[in-house]
């Protein structure tokens, strides 16, 4: 098999045609990039992910990290890609040259740790943790704090963790019950429980940052009373080296379906006298910082279940090419020899719904990457301003549409093979164990759901919600000037009227009925916003290859643009017209699901 | 957790209010029979199961069996197991009493069954296979043929396995290379390669029966020319000892994403002088004898995928009473203490969800189930006549549905426990990949819906989907009569005026376009009907329901039938109405799959 682990072309595409990465050398933060630089750390996390993540995927999948009571035990492969991707700056894409970054902008890094992300999966959750703690400390830390944590982490001597969830809260913080109590030196004493604490240990690095959500002894009940401190491993001399074993212990591993080469832990902290711990920011502020980095963390999360499809897309697509079996019902000889299964028309459903989902996909999270990018970087402030609340608006949608979609093209990756989709000797069956984690962490598909209809739609006056109607019209106007493309952009139109109506009638429903009952269909409202939302994508990408091919473009450029055609084609006749049930279903305020009552079941 | 592998009281709801399954005792066949001897073999499997099979269900999982070059590894469960369920009878439960089986009715064994696969899953393939390779050799084998390898299987000494795979042919079993050269004895010779056999080698018992599709020396090409042959791991004397090892060898075990307690492998045939094979029937009818056990194969295998749904939802629907998480939007005091997630209606959803893809299914097997009994027992010839053409033409549904929407249910299993549901301190991960396999196995979803739309829907001048239609419309006109039922009634009888007229389009326009073209929606197709027969199986459910609660049951009958007019209401409120835009697609002939082109990819 010689599939690549991404199209170079569609990125090229993506990055480039449909999103314009190059502009962003016009801003001062990246001005020392060029379409070159970008290119080359392209270049550079694909060799990465070639030669270190690509050769170990399966090695770490049948070899998960055991824990022996004292240490946690993983094959060598996984320290040696993890110290390659470090070393090859690749860990901090995004960070500030002066704190050993790369300084790219957020949409090309996003797609430089595509590679890294196709190729060896959850390998990468170990840096890209550690870049998103880095992240929140250099945001809400003191200079201090950034000297003693962050440094180290960018160097890649020190890993960093999130430690949120615990076993009796689950997605409820407000219900979380570690606790923190100060000492003498100012500093805090944090004792509790957490789990599903990714990289939470391991010895690829001489220390690990572990950011900890607690209560301070007598804050506030609910989600204003907690709090953010960095519990390390290790306490560190002001000279930099190591100090102490601080109380965090190893409680345990979990073993997981998928993403098998990156630990999850249950870590208990603080067993004796508390773990040392130094807050970060203000008291009772933790969970705004820890939601500061939450739409980079869930736009993270949607390009995996992306990523992830994509991936899987390419190996079902060689596969498909390669694979002779059966004959076409036309064939009238029976000893004809058999063809290539990409010849059978069912075959081509299952591709160009992967293509579909994991295209439409990904261009919605490089969107959000780019937003990320203008809300940090535009030139003015109402740019900045309107970047951030689209971006607001979008994360749920991020976040949960590829991550649903992924896994069924993981679903059909499996099914172009067959039974030998079952099997270990191709990836496909562990793509799809790896990305069902993504519609559960970072916010469940239901949380999201409640998250988009009570929260993004209403806020700030219904802002994000008409700023995403809005950019969708523009499309909407560009695309009704081209032939090709007016009765798709008829029918987005068209869809986008029902959403509006069915937004609506449910909105307005909780003025008159209880809101349980009102939101009782929330996912069925978050799948109709997602499949207008993506098919908005497609119509976008369907804009650029018109145009490209009216310039008469060469032949396999002419065939990649005829392709990204059919594909819209495809969202539109086959997954956009979905979404006219669910808004029935929502806007009907079916209670079928609320009035299930428990002793029923 | 306490969760039952399955709700006893819906086995009983299903077998003897739905189907009514007791009246079978009045065949001749089943004369020595009573409710009390079904309710026995039910009893005993339920024991067997939660006393062999559930213990090992995840120590098989983590233990998959290994190869060394010699012979297979498993863990010793695996065959205490399968001991217990041979020395219970449950191998052989419907076999005939003379030849040591239960001689129960195919519905009632299937139930029986229901509870070994439950908690074992595949362990049981080994007997179940066992069982269907009797059935064959029974039905076309000679006297003396059955007497040598039918009595020790059914007495467990010996095992037997299907062995129609082979690596260049796939599903397209008309270009099978497997070769048969007839002796000087007038036994045959047969060589080649087989993969993806169940149950290809182990010590489980002291011989394995392979049934193995060969071409003879001559024979015409394709289909016309297969042949069926009994090949032993070991000759048999005609003492009944076991003779020398015939060439049959292991060549390697393959490792699936689940199912891992029963062996798949690659098997090679007669690598020196050809392995001793014996003809089973006339040569080149092999292939019809071997689907004369597809549809039972094909139950088989929809089974599996509604009854993996039927544990799963026990396991979450138990998880989620007991688990306490968040608080209700309504609930205006952020400081209430946390509900059972039962309570968010979003929960609910995925509950009902499962309920009705798993209920629902499940009822379509045992439809399935009575009428291969029918086929067999009732009382006329056409009464046989008629049940098995009705059989012949639901299969490619039975196969498919609970095949598809099974692992639907247990994506939903896993959504419900959340991270709980990703690690393996909960089987709900085991069943999502272990029911994975059935859109695969017995012909994939894309050859089940060229089945039903290119050759049952029209065999027989369209007798088969005229009597399913005929059934449906009687279950309509009972329920017309019900107030409860009535707008249920319609919504079906509009659901099936669009399946009538969906299927006069797609197939009159054979007539006039190219068939590939034409048949490029035929999955679509097979879901249209699939949903429309699954809501036929919820309104004869809702039937039994609404007539049982007029005669006021006691509270906790009251709830269940309750329940049962919920699932039904959400079956056709969220899940039936996606027919219509599915039935579009298939008559307005799209083509979008057809003419996707190999280079646009």
């Amino acid at each position: 098999m010689t599939a690549p682990i991404l199209s170079e072309r569609d990125l090229e595409f993506m990055l480039y045609e449909l999103f314009d990465a190059e502009s962003l050398t016009q801003r001062p933060r990246y001005s020392d990039h060029s379409r070159e630089t970008f290119n080359a750390a392209l270049q550079t996390s694909q060799a990465v992910a070639e030669k270190f993540l690509l050769p170990m995927r399966q090695k770490a999948d049948n070899n998960q990290p055991t824990f022996d009571g004292e240490k946690v035990h993983m094959i060598p492969e996984i320290k040696t890609a993890v110290d390659a991707v470090v070393e090859s700056g690749l860990a901090s894409a995004t960070a500030d040259f002066e704190l050993g970054g790369m300084q790219l902008p957020g949409i090309v890094a996003n797609a430089v740790s595509a590679y890294l992300s196709a190729a060896g999966g959850v390998a990468m959750g170990y840096t890209a943790l550690t870049n998103a703690n880095s992240n929140l400390i250099e945001a809400h830390g003191t200079p201090e704090q950034i000297e003693k944590w962050v440094v180290p982490m960018r160097a890649g001597r020190f890993a960093g963790t999130m430690a949120m969830t615990e076993p009796g809260a689950g997605s409820g913080l407000a219900d979380l019950t570690t606790t923190a109590v100060k000492d003498a030196d100012g500093n805090y004493r944090v004792s509790g429980s957490k789990i599903f604490i990714s990289g939470g240990d391991h010895d690829l690095n001489e220390n690990i940052v572990h950011l900890v959500l607690a209560r301070v002894k007598g804050a506030p009940k609910g989600v204003k009373g907690i709090s953010l401190f960095i519990v390390p491993k290790f306490l560190v001399n002001d000279d930099g080296s190591l100090g102490e074993r601080n109380e965090v212990a190893l409680a345990g591993l979990f073993h997981k379906m998928g993403g098998r080469a990156q630990t999850s832990t249950a870590l208990s902290f603080g067993e004796k006298d508390g773990a040392v711990g130094y807050l970060v920011g203000e008291e009772n502020k933790g969970l705004a910082y820890m939601f500061h980095m939450m739409n980079e963390a869930r736009i993270m999360v949607g390009t995996s279940g992306a990523v992830t499809a994509l991936t899987g897309y390419q190996y079902s697509l060689d596969y498909a090419r390669e694979r002779p079996q059966g004959r076409l019902l036309s064939e009238k000889d029976p000893h004809s020899p058999p063809v290539s299964i990409i010849k059978h028309p069912d075959i081509r459903r299952m591709l160009l719904a992967q293509k579909a989902y994991a295209e439409g996909g990904y261009a919605l999270c490089l969107l959000g990457a780019q937003l990320e990018d203008d809300s940090r970087t535009a030139s003015s402030e109402d740019e900045r301003k309107a970047a951030h609340t689209l971006l607001d608006f979008l994360t749920p949608i991020i976040k949960t549409w590829p991550s649903e979609y992924g896994p069924k093209a993981n679903h059909f990756a499996i099914q172009v093979l067959g039974g030998h989709g079952y099997i270990n000797e191709h990836p496909v069956e562990q793509l799809y164990r790896d990305n069902r984690l993504n519609p559960i962490h970072e916010g469940t598909t239901g949380i999201q759901s409640l998250d988009l209809l009570g929260r993004k739609v209403p806020m700030k006056d219904f802002a994000g919600y008409s700023a995403c109607l809005g950019e969708m019209a523009k499309t909407i106007a560009i695309a009704k000037q081209s032939e090709a493309l007016s009765s798709y952009a008829d029918e987005l139109a068209a869809a986008i009227v029902t959403l509006k109506k069915t937004t609506e009638t449910v909105l307005g429903a909780t003025q008159s009925m209880n809101i349980d009952a009102a939101f009782s269909n929330s996912v069925k409202y978050l799948e109709l916003f997602g499949n207008v939302v993506i098919a908005w994508m497609w119509l976008k990408q369907g804009i650029v290859a018109d145009q490209a091919l009216a310039k008469q473009p060469h032949e396999s450029d002419e065939h990649f643009y005829r392709g990204k055609l059919q594909a819209l084609q495809y969202f539109f006749r086959v997954e956009l017209p979905e979404i006219y049930h669910w808004a029935k279903l929502v806007s009907d305020l079916d209670t079928t699901n609320f009035d299930m009552r428990e002793e029923w079941f």
